[in-house]
């Protein structure tokens, strides 16, 4: 177990020590962030000892260079470019020298070192005793917090107490704005599909004069997105000597004994512009902000934070008792969940957020499919950001159908930052049309947990209407099936089966995909509003739509074996070879990098959940007995080399009742980034996977499932547990759900008083 | 219709005046070449006028350079690098100059400009008068042959005949060792598939000494590959004033009035070596060769070289009456498949021959199923060359089988020159296993008609064992098909259909593969000599594999839809939407240029014939009908975008008894070079189509096949022919067969009497 855990608090992770491999290990961790920017819990002075870091990036959502995607043998509507975020310039670095010795962790003595993050509070503190190689010591204690009030603000207090009088005291703050590039994100497995390396500084730079403040505006390489950079601080001593270069300060005093002396640090990263006439009012409005902030003072923007820090955990904690370890945990995923959020409509999260540059920082299913449900039931104002962050990018999902040569409807990206397909490998990239499915899946999810008109008349529509649309264009009626709506050449989730016909879970996602689109248009049709009718203008909508949506709908094919009573993934699933799993060393796993992908596409061999997660959202269409037989088979071959894989076979197990399993399947997991258990931590955390165990909890324990509009809940703990709690928001009430042994509570916090359903015996909860 | 055929020789391809298009067109058309090295027909001053040419590179067979592969994505077992045939030093270069004044087709006046392609004694020859800015002129002849007796010579002769005295009249000759690469193979539509182009020199190069000729080794930058080559020439005026420069020589004389100057050059390219041990010797051979042959002189290697160009059209014309235009075109065609092929047992024939760079100057079925029934038929000892090629690769397709996870046989790569896997787009690459069967298929081919045991018991068997056993390793028995043997996620020949079950041509193919392993395996054991049972033991044979193959064989899955009484392509193919070819506007041809491969997977569209093909190959086992009904279905969704088809469904309409539309395929490819039909001649000639019209007109027009051993044919000859004749090598005879409107004959040219089949009909041919 890791040794960040060993310790009383339930909120906290602390660091103890120096070991490099652990401060390493932790800057993926300790990443800060508020959706807009985060950044890495490295050491402010890593740049001097790199040893200690593998990569200090500060990342801006949305804020990424590009360029030509390199082919082998080029065809015809590849993807085009890169897209890669990229690390902006770095304002942690503070150097603190003792008679012109700088500190580091190789010099001198360093002694009570120990890193804290708080998980309640959102702050990073770090705290030691320095005794320099001429034997003069000092106590040092740094904070940090991304703030979520002012979402441009980085913010940094150092507190220094001298153990001796007269030494000569240096502090230095500085924005690195990454000239050197010395080692953010160094290269290691180049071959790793799942990673991308940014080698250079891939952004020109630009200095403004602010009033006071440094400003920088800095434009990537090949992309033209702006964003302007800024720098403020207080030192706590009137009377220090200044230095300044470039975007570098120092102060110098003498030391007094046990006197302390701080510098407050207010650093703003912009938000990203297109228009370069822009400049000048972006700088002006950094400014401002920083003049503003500085004048507000750390101890007031950090009482504002630790208020926001506990709104936030009123209405998504989950509360466990029986193991807490487990319940860290779980905050730390909660913590990092909220934390990747971009909240603006135009940015999305990332398959790592913004703790590192795993992926690119592109945008996946993954949002649609683990992450926002956490989000709409715990905080759906941001949910309803991230869906209109789709909404933003339909013109380019449009364009995308189109070179598809699918005349109607749009096609999202597999893996996108500006809209634009991003996948350079096309059988598990553009061939995965689910994230149509996907995204229209969640837009319901939405819709019906908030009844949120606005969104529904607009971007609701817009949404369901043209990725059905699209599903509609793309397959076709098979006479050989019996006239059996069909869908060919498609990769469904699960990525060792590639470019497949009718993949189950593609099938019966565009199938309720024809369906949401025909409720929310009947729906918005019946108070037919000016909205509304403004949006079905739009898409020049036709009635006959809804008919032939229908007739799809109606007519999916869905494969299922009659002789095994299987549901299969797709139509030629059952006739491959299965994977000899025998003789395939631990070693081999992930497959994906010891066998080529037409070895692993021949055999019967899951990746991850594909017709489980179907089953999953779609749980109570099926028989218990199909459910069993199905988990069963599909659990026999899937080497869940996906982090996208556990929670989903964890949650079916509960609502198979297999409540073991799907306990050991939720301990697997749980604890993932902070164990490491994919080895891959450092490149940045597994935010699908940490929204996957918010729905262990609630879809898998609790049992949530919304039929017809109502919550319904079929409860089961774990033994292992005493109590389990969390909060649901429900159509404008606050709900709190709280499990224990043989018993479950319902209390309404907030709203009117609302029928749910336990097992199926309504209940009225007031 | 082409300028070239607009004259009276049946042998001759001939180009009149200085028009820049036909030049540039023709240095493709005029290439000579003898397998082993070829030169393209540029003019010999090109370097000074870059527009008359569009790549005047000379092409050693397997001389290519490597670098590695950029894939967009990585994943294992992809295609590591690239191999980039590469040009050679340019030994054409000659220059005349007149007072100084350097000829070519900008300056001064060049008159009565004739080239002329002469099929029969493989010459190309120049003729034109130039007249200099100063008003004064002469005669100009160039002859230029590449030698099959010698064959690392290139031999050229220039003779001048002055029409005044007293000019000064300068002739340089040069090696051009390409470091300035000006104009070869220009950069144009590098987004093609189908091309790469070499836009630097890749190769070092050093000078060696010779004893009185001009020697220089040269190596690729990234492969082991070594080359000698070298030059000499004979001035004819010994009181020349000769000048040295390096690689270039001139000698510069004083014209007297119509006395002819003559300079004969003689250019060595040596075969590729890879011990760097070996530059003495291979040098020391070079310099011997020519000094030898310089000895010899020109007019008695030109009379060699007729009397090889002689016996080799006493072996493989074809003679057809009622269109010239036809024969000629037919003429060129042989003439170019016989440059083509590679004759050392190491080297193959790439889909361009030595003609160009198009497709990296790589190795593809082409050879095995369009180019080889040529040789087999009528150059049998080289068809056995190219065969041994593929023996030659055996250890690394082993290798590559591994690689595919594939524990038994071997797996040949589908584009190669060194053996190692090269296409960078494994779904129409890697995929299409059925190489294996092609390969197999073309050994068995010859075999049948050579009766050549000492290859049958060792190159034959190792191949035939080694991809049987690749087959029975790759499939499964499919209990949900009754236990048939399937193979799963294969691409068949049709590249427009990717990444399918039970492809047909390939499992039909796979289970002649068996077969023919038995087959073959069982001969030689009868005979149970020494060969056989060092080829068993080094292949550690055990009788059982005979069983296994039998078995497989006979459980073959071969897709049918009993419905519609059609042959499936795969198991997929009908349930796929037919592909909209009203609504495809002409310029979106070829469809991989304007469509996303999964368009075009997802729908029913055809690149080439590949159900059709198999039903050719084994055209005995299915019913006229089933052949009427598969044709006429595979023909309506068939675009032809790959050459490799037009012939194939010609050769079928023939043998469905369609005799126009045979003739309509024929004709609308037998001059697909000389009229640039796919608009890409300039990059090569289209070997396998050239292979494909000979086929045409001995598989098709006289319905060649060969049922138990026998020559059996089914002629049928288009009405627009009067006669068309042609010799084919059997089993020690040579067989001479023409076919008359109501007649055709049968004469033994060579060798015993034979009983061959007509329509069914014995005939004892003596």
């Amino acid at each position: 177990m890791s040794s960040l855990l060993s310790h009383q608090s339930k909120w906290v992770l602390q660091e103890e020590g120096i070991s490099k491999e652990t401060i390493v290990q932790n800057e993926t961790l300790f990443a800060l962030s508020n959706g807009h920017f985060g950044t890495r819990g490295s050491l402010e002075e890593a740049y001097l000892i790199p040893e200690y870091s593998y990569g200090e990036s500060t990342l801006v959502n949305g804020f990424y260079d590009s360029e030509p995607i390199q082919y082998g043998e080029w065809a015809y509507g590849y993807a085009k470019n890169h897209q890669t975020i990229i690390p902006v310039p770095n304002g942690k670095k503070l150097t603190i020298s003792l008679n012109g010795e700088p500190f580091h962790l190789k010099i001198g003595t360093t002694t009570d070192h120990k890193r804290t993050l708080d998980l309640k509070k959102g702050l990073l503190t770090r705290q030691f005793v320095w005794t320099s190689p001429e034997n003069q010591s000092i106590d040092v204690k740094i904070e940090r917090f991304v703030s979520y009030d002012y979402p441009e603000l980085l913010v940094q207090k150092i507190w220094i107490i001298p153990h001796q009088d007269g030494n000569q005291l240096e502090v230095t703050a500085e924005t690195d704005d990454l000239t050197k590039m010395s080692h953010s994100a160094k290269e290691e497995d180049s071959h790793d599909p799942r990673k991308k390396t940014v080698k250079e500084r891939r952004f020109d730079s630009r200095n403004i004069k602010g009033s006071t403040n440094k400003l920088m505006h800095i434009s990537p390489h090949h992309t033209d997105l702006n964003l302007i950079i800024g720098a403020t601080d207080t030192f706590s001593d009137q009377s220090a000597t200044i230095k300044e270069n470039g975007h570098q300060v120092s102060w110098t005093v003498e030391t007094k004994k046990n006197q302390t002396i701080s510098l407050e640090r207010y650093m703003a990263y912009g938000f990203i512009f297109t228009d370069p006439n822009e400049v000048e009012n972006q700088a002006r409005h950094i400014d401002k902000l920083l003049s503003t902030v500085k004048k507000e003072g750390y101890a007031a923007l950090r009482e504002k934070h630790l208020t926001y820090m506990n709104d936030f955990w009123t209405q998504s904690d989950i509360e466990i008792e029986g193991d807490d370890t487990l319940q860290i945990g779980l905050r730390f995923n909660i913590f990092h969940l909220h934390q990747a959020a971009g909240r603006d409509g135009l940015t999305n999260m990332s398959a790592k957020g913004l703790t590192g540059e795993g992926y690119e920082g592109h945008y996946f299913w993954d949002t649609e499919m683990y992450m926002l449900p956490f989000f709409i039931y715990t905080q759906p104002t941001i949910a309803k950001q991230l869906l209109k962050y789709r909404h933003s990018i339909l013109p380019k999902a449009r364009d995308r159908a189109r070179e598809m040569a699918v005349d109607n409807g749009v096609l999202f990206a597999w893996r996108t930052i500006n809209g634009e397909e991003a996948s350079p490998y096309y059988p598990a990239g553009t061939a995965q049309i689910h994230i149509n499915g996907d995204i229209a899946h969640a837009v319901n999810t939405y819709l019906e947990a908030t009844e949120d008109k606005e969104f529904a008349r607009k971007e609701g529509l817009d949404i369901l209407i043209e990725t059905a649309r699209f599903y509609e264009a793309y397959g076709h009626y098979d006479d050989l099936r019996d006239g059996a709506f069909v869908m060919n050449d498609v990769t469904g989730p699960d990525e060792y089966t590639a470019i497949v016909n009718n993949n189950f879970y593609t099938n019966l996602l565009a199938k309720h995909t024809f369906n949401y689109a025909i409720k929310w248009v009947n729906k918005a049709l019946e108070e037919n509003d000016e909205v509304t009718q403004q949006t079905l203008n739009r898409l020049h909508f036709n009635k006959q739509e809804l008919k032939a949506w229908k007739k799809a709908a109606d007519s999916m094919f869905l494969p299922y074996d009659e002789d095994q009573q299987l549901t299969m993934q797709d139509d030629s699933a059952f006739h491959k070879k299965v994977w000899d799993f025998n003789q395939t060393p631990k070693e081999n796993y992930p497959l994906l990098l010891h066998y080529h992908p037409l070895t692993i596409y021949r055999h019967q061999v899951n990746k991850q959940a594909d017709t489980v997660l179907a089953q999953f959202l779609f749980s109570t269409e099926f028989s218990q007995e199909q459910k069993d037989r199905d988990y069963a088979y599909y659990e026999s071959i899937t080497t869940h080399d996906s982090s996208l894989s556990r929670s989903i076979f964890g949650i079916m197990a509960s609502d198979i009742g297999q409540i073991d399993k799907a306990y050991g399947y939720f301990m697997d997991t749980a604890l993932m980034d902070i164990t490491d258990l994919q080895g891959n931590t450092k490149d940045g955390v597994h935010t699908a996977n940490m929204g996957g165990t918010w729905m262990s909890i609630v879809y898998g324990f609790a049992g949530l499932r919304v039929v017809k509009d109502t919550l319904c809940f079929f409860p089961k703990l774990p033994k292992q547990w005493e109590t389990v709690s969390f909060t649901l928001q429900f159509r404008g009430r606050a709900l709190k759900v709280t499990l224990k042994s043989g018993d479950v509570t319902y209390s309404l916090l907030k709203g009117d008083p609302i029928e749910i359903e336990q097992f199926g015996q309504k209940r009225l909860i007031k």
